[in-house]
């Protein structure tokens, strides 16, 4: 098989790396715009070929679309003369949105994937060759694909060590907005209330575990998360709006010195990690 | 030197193994309540002998207070008679209030400390030989200690490999808040967010890097830190009422449909990173 990969950053260049440690390919094609990415990704020797897009569909067996969601979106149309036994993937953060606009010439073609996996770092250089390695997948509307590329993109993923949850792409919307997207505005805001202080320099001096984990993610991609937020954005402002129920309790309770139900409350919160 | 150890959870038990492994003490006395406890500490080998106070103030050169932040101002008459030449010290996450509230008597010989390290952990069990190496410890108002006292503090966090940063207290608590404080509010958020959706259970099988870093602290002990938001009140609020401006941000941005302006905001928050 040969699997050929638009976008070779983190997600892209990643799965280049795991698909050559497993031996699944018998040649890697990659697609990049920018030069600068197409240097690195040579560099990182991450593909046996760049190619166009004309080569790639000529050559592969398996397309898979590692760009930001806005981007999945917009490139769609070059695609619709895949011959019927390419598949055509993606691994976008978000599902409904995407797989509303899949053009109905490749729908059966077009598996709807996202990678429960990431680092807040982004490009080739960030790419990591156990980055899917014992993490979930999730594979939305597979009743919409034929056997082939189903059975294709199971594979894959088995192969480099992933597990499959199967999932409806609107379900998958609401639950990747409170594993990720929330988060995600979460940890930005907390990151902008510090850097907004008169002196975020002394203050983050002191940060330890606790604050460096919250504010990790907010290194992300702006561009590539503006897009997650708008193709998200129902769900995203309805989990904005659950939280702050959360911040105004915690505010309350610690205004109005409610101490015991301060302590209920958080004992709740705990309770997370009877499942995590 | 004789070092005694009041409280020999996560904090007090990882000092006592930094102090045995470094060879610091001549012998480690501890002082613990519950029998539970006890019997922990006794079997982790934390200390070479467990004391109750009187002995504890007899044979220790430094005493150590590592206990919730309201037990601290509690037991603090039981050391109003210490010699002139035992040091005694806290190691709470606040810090002005303990310092308002130490008995005249023993003002010179207390020194308040927060070493900014920790985990999600409690108890006994949860100590680490290494939770100090590497970390920053805030020693505050020392112009309040003698010489001694002061010059004691400061060579045992260098002993166990600690950076020291001099501090006002109150500046500390301001600190703090943002460092610590407020992201704990916030991780108990998101986690109460999650574990009062009607599913939590296949939201959380989703779970990745963002999300277990974002909630990791919202395991932490209810009554410890029931007490921290109680005696850090006043910035914590102040806190929260900045982070809620940049939550109320990102709603609007992303119901008024403001891409740019979100990506711009994004970017502010990736400047965080120049600094950490």
């Amino acid at each position: 098989m040969n699997i050929g990969i638009v976008g070779l950053g983190l997600m892209g260049g990643s799965l280049a790396k795991a698909v050559k440690k497993y031996g699944i390919a018998k040649k890697i094609y990659g697609y990049a715009r920018s030069e600068k990415s197409k240097k690195e990704i040579l560099e990182l020797n991450l593909v046996d070929e760049l190619v166009d897009i004309k080569r790639l569909k000529e050559e592969c067996d398996l397309i898979v679309l590692a760009i930001p969601v806005d981007t999945i979106i917009s490139i769609l149309p070059e695609f619709l003369d895949i011959k019927d036994s390419t598949t055509i993937m993606d691994l976008g953060s978000t599902k409904e949105f995407i797989v509303k606009n899949i053009p109905k010439e490749i729908r059966k073609n077009f598996i709807a994937a996202h990678p429960m996996t990431g680092t807040e770092k982004s490009g080739p250089k960030a790419s990591m060759d156990n980055l899917y390695e014992g993490k979930t997948v999730v594979l939305c509307d597979l009743e919409e694909n034929t056997e082939l590329h189903k059975n294709r993109a199971i594979k894959i993923f088995q192969d480099i060590g992933m597990r499959i949850v199967f999932m409806n792409s609107h379900i998958h919307d609401v639950h990747a907005c409170y594993m990720s997207h929330l988060p995600h505005a979460i940890s930005y805001s907390l990151a902008n209330t510090v850097m907004n202080h008169e002196d975020p320099k002394s203050i983050i001096a002191l940060a330890a575990g606790g604050f460096k984990d919250m504010s990790r993610i907010a290194k992300s991609s702006p561009d590539m998360w503006t897009d997650i937020f708008k193709q998200n954005r129902e769900n995203l402002l309805k989990g904005i709006d659950l939280f702050e129920v959360h911040m105004k309790n915690v505010r309350e309770m610690v205004e109005n010195e409610e101490y015991e139900k301060l302590a209920k409350w958080m004992k709740k919160a705990n309770t997370l990690h009877e499942i995590l």
